[in-house]
């Protein structure tokens, strides 16, 4: 199971890190969770320079595309040089958008139709895009998600692991992230958020 | 406001990103997050390289200090070649661990009579190190804050910022990153964690 956490330059670090390290708790099981950069290097938001653990086109052939978010997302949704090394297909991949990330699956047209989740940033360029923004932290269809508010990476999470393994799986990752006191709660909260999208 | 993340090789990245990322919310006024290693790079327990943003010796002269997690962490509290570069002062800084970090803090003597939070991986270690752990995910006494599970960043950067600025800026940086039709909830959630240790 490959997965592209795809990181642009000015990127939300809670956006990338914490679907990341969730969706890690699954390398036991073979998972192949990677940063996924169009250039070798990328800088935070804030500043931090990460080294990317793949080249953009790893995302081609992925079995789920995650799109981080970051403060240049609208001018990567101008930028050829950018999308066009991507050539996704719903079909045959899940695709995953976190906030400002779900700008990009509109410009490349996969939410026709499909009502999205982004921050409230983001939320007036996404409408503009021509797709309903919901006022939730997460919705999918088909095998196409989206989740608005850095936190809501959890349920982004939750989701892949649940789609691609089991619920149980899903449960224990939440698990060993939650904070100590409140685990089965927020266990709880994860697979109640997206259990109605899990067929 | 100068705030070290230590970050170590090996690190977690939910544990120093989900701090980093919500203290950062307070780069407006001023606060300087930095991501502080031992070395110019560390690698995550994931395979993800950082480039540091500072020295170690950043933390010495820090407002606060956040000491992040990772999956070497018992190595770093014997190595005196790292611990022996800080010079820490909970007197004039405040010192806050996340997960296996409380071992650090253990290990330096910040924690004598104070009891700690930390991850259930990490608990043995910490009691062997002779102080009692708590389940609970957040805990604080005077300027020492320690939490467990990776998503109790949350509260230790809710306790840093309300202690340091005020109960308006913190609910007002976990409004921002809290999911999408809970902010409200998960605002009122972290005060709920942190008000008890606030004076």
């Amino acid at each position: 199971m490959n997965i592209a956490i795809l990181t642009f330059e000015g990127f939300n670090e809670l956006d990338s890190f914490i679907a990341a390290g969730i969706l890690n708790r699954m390398k036991p099981e073979g998972w192949n969770v990677q940063i996924t950069c169009p250039s070798e290097q990328v800088t935070s938001m804030n500043g931090v320079t990460v080294t990317a653990q793949q080249p953009l086109e790893f995302a081609n052939t992925a079995d789920v595309v995650v799109f981080g978010s970051g403060i240049y997302t609208r001018d990567i949704a101008k930028d050829s040089s950018i999308l066009d090394r991507l050539e996704l297909d719903p079909h045959r991949q899940l695709l995953a958008a976190q906030c400002s990330g779900t700008l990009l699956l509109a410009t490349l047209g996969y939410l026709n139709g499909v009502p999205a989740c982004t921050d409230l940033t983001t939320k007036p360029w996404v409408i503009d895009a021509g797709v309903d923004v919901l006022n939730q932290p997460f919705n999918a269809q088909y095998n196409i998600a989206t989740a608005g508010g850095c936190m809501a990476s959890q349920y982004l999470a939750t989701w892949i692991i649940a789609k691609l393994a089991n619920n149980t799986a899903a449960a224990s990752a939440i698990h060993y992230v939650a904070p100590v006191g409140e685990k089965e709660a927020l266990v709880a909260k994860c697979m109640a958020v997206v259990s109605p999208f899990i067929s």
